[in-house]
């Protein structure tokens, strides 16, 4: 009586019969592909971890920025289309900059991520700023604001949650499970960035170097490891 | 002699021969899938109660919101796509602070239900507000103005109905014919909040935890449980 | 040699091979699954009378608005999709509203139906004020001005006739043969109140109660029954 | 090594192989389900006729209208459909209005037949005035200016021609042929209305009344019969 | 390995794989089906010539006009959809009356055509002017200016050609062989009016009569000729 | 795995599986439908040579420009849909104008040509300016300014080369090859005019006459020959 | 269960099941298609290298431009679609131009480089500069600025990387594995031009002189190598 479901799965905003947005759901696909990123939220404050996947020697591994800063108290982790992502943050960015001008005061984390996500649920309408597609990422948010420090995750559906620690990207279903053994709420910071490295390395296929991972803390401010800094969490491993 | 029904849904806004439009049939179909959602009006009040649904235990409970202040005076409870519902909410409580302005008074519940019917109702028209397909998501409007308690129930279509007792989401049939049962107009405040908790929990799949539920009422003012108040309510079961 | 008629009835504004326009007629059949409802002209005013169809004990009858006023001198009745009725009444009361300020007299009732038609005809025209689709909804307008009462009924295609009694909806095929039978031009107000009530139980599936029909005169002016009101009718049948 | 005819007939505005664009086509041919209408030019002035068809006795034949007034100097019948032609009249009475304020003097038939046919032709066009396809209409075009009467006709492809006689709808074909034999150039006003009454009487399927023609004259100001006048007429027969 | 030609002729403004545009090869179609029209340029100026199928013998001759002037130098004959050409001359006719407005002299022939087929070209573009299809017409373009005598001709394709004789429409390819062997550069105007009348005899299969061709010439002015000229030409065969 | 290529070549700007854009070559084979032009490069200036294909007697042959002046010190050769060429042509007047009236003196060749191609290259982006599909075209531009005379070669795509010698058309594979035996870079002027007419000759099929081929030269000012100076080349063959 | 990939590559902007977005991809094989070109970053500054493939013996080989100038310390080489780089290109000259006049001083290279791909990113958008389709070209990018010499490297999707050596194109496969065992850091710019010109000679099919490629350095001003300075550096190979 219906259709299969590969007929509605090309409008990129059409119900199926059972009310379901496929390209929503395929967006989330391309998340799956990505490179695994991990965020665990302490009482210190917020790490963030990522997989790099530097496809060639001649790369600058720098250059590969999958964690980035939107303000001075807020960093993201992203796992899907790198330039999807690069247009995200920076609206994010722009954003906060006008908040901090008009109010005079940094934007709240959780405002931020509601911005981020106005801008990805409307794609396919047709607006200056909005994509004719989902947005193919996926973000982990990490910001300290009054309310303390707090971790989003975001999907291209324009939804956003909550939560005390969560993986995106390939690896994601595996390093949950090991963030639900190994997280509690009374961890140090320093404690978290060891289980996020560990468990990220779980994930990759190659041996973790200061090349092939990024991590950084907001805790309060944000602050992008550098090489030796992340050489010292690897061989707290 | 007519094609089958599947040639002519995928239109957002066609009509096929039997003058029936599908993808706003499908958009229903999108909420039975949702959580479930209850709302009861009292003399006293209004009473609104929807389960959570937390996925992981790393999710931060008080971030999966299904029950949203409008106004001081209207909350709402949803059930379907949380983005969609955050879209429709974010419109009212402009509509409804623009009223306060305009007016210095508050709008009355039935204007803001209208509010949020007139955007609903115009998706598919490539206006700047409106969405290019219909909003998957019902909410249970609750309110009280100088008409007293009100409860609304509106759905994909633009439609809105004025209740007395409403279920909505992937229990709502369950719901529906328990509400029938149990509804009188003289309830108190606290025997519906019973009421309420004690049909959800019967569709719900878990054991009722402050953390899955959320119960909030407008009696006049909007008020959302604290934990310890929806632990005195589930005490009381 | 032609295609058949099932290859032309998608395009919303599209001839067929025999001069017909499809989607205007499917929004046609959209009314023919609607609630009845049923205007008669008198000499001193005009009648609306219309079944409900309350689906639940728990809605609030009086939330299920099938009459509804649109200036002092003018109502109508629907049948159809409620969402699209409510968008045509309020474009009418946006018109009459501005020539009351403009002229500072109420508008006609032909020129208020024309008004109406209007923006009907012009679906998916890509108007602001234009829906994408032919509106779903027939009406009957009843009115009084200075060439006294008057009956309009409008349908799906823009077009509209004067009429001294007609049924719309589900029913109407029946109750316009008992309307030809039993109307004439020199009914008093009060025996077109209990015909339009008689016809209207005929086709009815359930017993009439003031909760499930709504009655509304305009003589001169537009006044909605009250429950006792009705019930007086009803208790004359 | 065509596509047959069908493929192309969907296409709004699109050629065909052989160079025919099948939505005019059909347009005319929802003008050949219409009713008929016939008009006749003497010296004295032009005649209109038209068909009528009262599908109900609860019909108010007064707000049947297909014969209109366009200006003090200009009238027309119509066939087709009607909330088309409405919207042609309704610009040319625009336009002619204009035309008297800006030059203060009336347009003259032709001036006015051509604003008339512009709008038509741009069907398609996605200006702000004109349709997404075809005026499925046929107008005659009676008016006085200072060459004295003229009769013109109007087909949804934006063309007109002068005529002297010319009929239009379901009986256009027997109706020509008639007109064809009766009509010559010294006919008085009076005859020319008993010949197109006569016409019209042979193809309509019902007995001629006040009640279901209406019929106009342009000589040298519009003036729509009453039912008498009408009578009167059909008295003559 | 290519596409049959089929494939490619609806889109509007598509290339097949040989590099053709179809829609425009179909809409020369249309002029194939059009009436005869025949030009000769003569050093004493240049005389137009066509045939105008009166389908009834009730419509006025004078209003089938398939001669029209531009401007007092200026005049076209027509082949193909009237209305078409209605709106290309119109557009003419601004043209040279701006150019006689801002410059003070008339406008040249060549510029005339070139602004004729500018408008021609961009058809599919979605300019204010152009139209969405290509026009369905081809002018013989008559004119006197300061180069002595010109004759232009133009196809829907927007491309044009300077002439010394040229036939187009459904008789077309006769005409055009016939005129290669009467025509010289030595021919009075005389002599031009009598070759184009008896060519144009030859392709048309009625008697030759004032009211079934129309001729006109710009010797150096625009003249539409009366019935009595029409008369001692046909005379003259 | 992949679609053939006839899928794809519709689409007027979609990438085929293997990075192609069929439209652009499709446009180009509309090139190869094309008359022959020939243009070479010498240290005095730059010669261009056209078959002018002149399929009527009685067409005037000056009428049929294939070569046209872009400014005085920049003219072109075409091949391909000569509506599109001059679309082209008039825009780059323009701009050279505009460059002499904003900066006080001439465009530079090369600068003349950029502006062609970017016009050309934007085809389907919906620009107020830019065509729905490929120009239909390729220029030879030849050019004398500062940096000496230069010859430039456009295509469909929006990219140019500058070449010594090189032929467009139906005729070019022969020609250019004809070309590479034939150039040198010391020719005179009019060493290069016998060249560039005996190759013309070669892949005509009829006797070459000044009616039939059109030279220019810009050396350092665009010059077209007269028939008399055309009349002196072929002598010299 | 899904559609094969077929179904989904030919919408320009929508992900397929497997969340992939094939017009980008496709893209990316029109870069495959391209000429190959290298990227060597040394302390000293970047070198680029670039195969010209003179398709003919009459084209001006400085004509085919495939290294350009962005600003004075920034410069870049392509491969793809020439006309789509030129268009990029231009759109970094007009940014690095505006920053110079905004800030007084250069735009950093890494700014420049999210300028392009800013611009690459949103095809398929409508914007007024955006593309309807990706952009088939992938740019080498070769700086210097206050952080000494960098090489990014962009492709279709509007990501870029930081690299010390890069080859992009035809040959790109065979010549990064030939970067990646002769590159280290301490290669003197020289060194660099050596091993960037042999490694273009094994991908190249003919013999590699100064007129099929190009040289250019950023060390620290963009500078394009002169004939003879091609010349030496084939001399030291």
């Amino acid at each position: 009586m219906f259709l299969t479901r590969t007929e509605y799965d090309r409008g990129v905003n059409t119900f199926s019969p059972e009310g379901r947005l496929f390209q929503v759901e395929y967006a989330i696909e391309a998340i799956k592909l990505g490179s695994t990123a991990i965020g665990l939220k302490t009482k210190e404050g917020v790490v963030l971890a990522v997989e790099k996947r530097i496809t060639s020697p001649l790369l600058e591994p720098s250059s590969v920025e999958k964690i980035m800063e939107i303000d001075d108290h807020i960093g993201c982790a992203m796992s899907g289309l790198i330039a999807d992502a690069r247009t995200l943050v920076e609206h994010a960015r722009v954003e906060t900059q006008n908040h901090r001008f008009s109010y005079g005061e940094p934007m709240t984390v959780e405002s931020t991520t509601q911005a981020l996500c106005d801008l990805a649920l409307r794609f396919g309408e047709g607006d200056e700023e909005s994509m004719s597609r989902p947005f193919g990422v996926s973000l982990l948010i990490a910001g300290h604001d009054e309310n303390g420090p707090s971790l989003y995750y975001t999907d291209p559906s324009g939804t956003f949650w909550q939560c005390n620690a969560k993986a995106i990207g390939s690896g994601s279903e595996g390093a949950d499970s090991s963030l639900q053994e190994q997280y509690n709420k009374d961890l140090s910071l320093q404690e978290a960035e060891t289980i996020a490295l560990s468990i990220l390395k779980q994930v990759m296929e190659e041996k973790v170097t200061p090349n092939n991972v990024d991590i950084a803390r907001v805790a309060p401010a944000y602050h992008l490891y550098t090489p030796s800094e992340v050489e010292a969490v690897i061989s707290r491993l």
